[in-house]
């Protein structure tokens, strides 16, 4: 049987997988998580909004009834091409005759000294519940220590402009809200920052001038700062550097700056690779130097179709489903004796949320949708999006909860550590501070 | 205003706190983490069958709206009687007028060598990951290495014939038998052993002979091997050793041996302790030695009542609640000039659960029912004390889902580390064997 590994459980992944059950191959899925993460919902989890397990799936629990298709908890480190192996970490290799490479992305430092060490991005489950923890623990800090605020420990920096960027600036400002009216605290509202940090003059680049108007004023009266224009020069422990000299006193910087792609398989193997790192591809996203390999999703340079030769499709969830679908399509092609085709992207839109009922939804032909309107469209897509109807039906109970009665959320710290044994926090520890 | 210190936020805390929500005092309750954690369940975020999120509640939320309640976050570690401050870890003293320790219990080794080290106790959220994970990942490590179940990968030993014990077995012989069914997951169920170890010749020795019966009878059904009668001399990476010589290799040794009263705060209070280290306390809950502190819940011998002098209430969840209540009531009537009462424990009964559809609850005068219907009160009961509307409904909702399908639950491996930067598992890393 016709043997084909796919590399990554994030949406291109899956998206290829889901196509391939039922055909006449046997699919491995390999992932260093033995779960799909909806990664569009983890600025919530990062704002406690929503909880961890609201936004991750179980790959087996996708795939339990697939027979065809079965699931290897390991990380992948690279290719053998010679023996046909995908290559794993601390276990034996794993043979394939297909190969597709959905690894997803990370973030881009862009060389900012700093950024790397003392910044917070927001790629997976891990990254969005540090983020959570170390705002929670920022406004117990300043609860107990009301002199902490002086050195910025209630102001946060978001980095980054498109829609991530928006998205956590947002609901950081948010959180605030309610952490302030609900929870007790003791410093006022006002005393709380946030800030969004943009190199452009302009937030959204994605998106229409007038919603990035409509994004930037409904910020603003959340009372998040826009500091559009302003490239960071570098990131401490302490504070965010602008290029002008401008310093801002912070324990957080959010990274929302940009992505590239997750490098331990791609680096090593030796295939041809694109702008931004993204592994070049063929029209069909069969790999330059190999046709029996594919890369699709945030770890390609997907083309956007052979009318446009050159362009290059952005890192978003649609891509990934499509290109992802797509590559599977070829396998089955190419075991059937027959040509491959070309990719050809269905530009469906693209959206983005601002926060409680604010969403913006522009279609192509440059319709805009935004309000209250284009955040149930925003929030009826993410649902059909989210794996598994239990999660749906929590996200939307949680949702609902939210918007209706405004004061519960998961805003708690849980300070897991591989150490960490049944002993209480001792001075050694992570202090509260 | 008069300075009521209440340290630790589990159900004792929890209750006292309550108790003077609008009094005539200034409520500070302390604890090393915001949230107060249902630990009923924390045998089900252990075996994967909620999430972290659905037994925890932030404890700002919960006091939200009580304008005489604040919380900080913050480690006890001691108490300064001469100045009337409870000492914190990295931080400046709280002063109090009254105190009430209700820091709980943890883990009791008993002084078997390994235990500590090797074995997962079950008393923090922290302790319940740790296991899920743990668990989770024996499953993969068969799954992709055959070879590892003759190392007793696929075999789960808990120690502890109690209600805590009872009911873990009982959840990982169900984990087991979903895993197979719907997780894809290569090996046969008879490969994985759930062995159940009591050093007493029968389970559940608060519950009548009959309920102890029944239990054994239905783990035995579930595939649980029991081994009464049986002690634990050793606890090692591989394995664990009895007494009589046998040798159970394993990875996986859960601790539900027995608890002793959590000691950071209460060895450094120098004041009298009675049994199983909990501290001596008067028939009121007052300290010996100190009229305006009280121990509560584990942590304190808390007695049964006048009518029985010397005997001791057990460390249940029932006990915790009322103690911590009558104490914040002593608090209240020294405040007012009265003297004070005797706590009087009022037993409504015992339950204990062994999984689907199966439970037991035991009533004062004996009677015990038993099966679905024992099921059905104690989900009933538990719904009713487990903090927050939206909690209780998610977790309804969870329930309900897994009871019908069967199929899903959170079954993921969340590796969290304070050093996880967004970088994959490389092979220094905890590696998925």
């Amino acid at each position: 049987m016709h043997r084909v590994v796919v590399v990554g459980a994030g949406f291109a992944g899956l998206s290829a997988a889901r196509s391939l059950i039922g055909r006449p191959v046997e699919v491995t899925i390999v992932d260093q998580r033995n779960f799909h993460t909806f990664q569009p919902l983890l600025y919530e989890v990062a704002t406690a909004g929503l909880e961890s397990g609201d936004v991750a799936y179980p790959i087996r629990v996708i795939f339990g009834k697939a027979q065809n298709v079965t699931y290897r908890f390991a990380t992948a480190t690279g290719v053998d091409w010679g023996r046909g192996d995908v290559l794993l970490a601390g276990t034996r290799p794993l043979p394939f005759d297909s190969l597709i490479l959905a690894s997803g992305a990370t973030a881009a430092f862009f060389g900012i000294p700093g950024a790397a060490e003392h910044s917070f991005p927001l790629y997976t489950l891990t990254d969005a519940r540090r983020l959570r923890d170390h705002v929670l623990r920022r406004l117990e800090d300043v609860d107990a220590h009301p002199e902490a605020e002086a050195r910025g420990a209630l102001t946060f920096v978001v980095v980054g402009g498109g829609p991530t960027g928006v998205e956590v600036a947002g609901a950081l400002a948010e959180l605030l809200d309610v952490a302030v009216r609900h929870d007790g605290f003791g410093f006022a509202r006002r005393s709380g920052r946030v800030v969004l940090v943009d190199a452009l003059d302009r937030l959204l680049t994605p998106f229409r001038e007038s919603a990035a108007s409509y994004a930037a004023a409904t910020l603003a009266g959340r009372g998040v700062e826009l500091m559009l224009g302003h490239v960071v020069r570098t990131v401490t422990g302490e504070g965010v550097e602008l290029e002008d000299g401008t310093v801002i006193p912070t324990r957080t910087v959010v990274w929302a700056g940009g992505v590239t792609v997750e490098r331990t398989v791609v680096s090593d193997i030796g295939a041809e690779t694109g702008p931004n790192g993204r592994l070049a591809v063929r029209p069909d996203l069969s790999l330059v130097d190999h046709e029996d390999a594919y890369a699709v999703g945030d770890a390609g340079a997907v083309p956007w179709g052979p009318e446009e030769p050159g362009r290059v499709c952005p890192q978003v969830a649609q891509v990934a489903i499509q290109s992802g679908a797509h590559a599977a399509r070829q396998v089955l092609r190419r075991l059937a004796g027959e040509a491959t085709e070309p990719f050809r992207y269905a530009d469906k839109g693209i959206m983005a949320t601002i926060g409680r009922r604010a969403a913006i939804a522009q279609f192509p032909g440059g319709r805009v949708v935004r309000g209250t309107l284009g955040w149930l469209a925003w929030l009826g897509l993410h649902l059909v999006y989210l794996i598994g109807f239990r999660n749906k039906v929590v996200v939307l109970v949680n949702w609902s909860w939210r918007y209706l009665s405004w004061g519960s959320g998961p805003r708690i710290i849980v300070n897991d550590r591989a150490e960490d044994r049944p002993t209480p926090l001792g001075p050694d520890d992570d202090p509260p501070l």
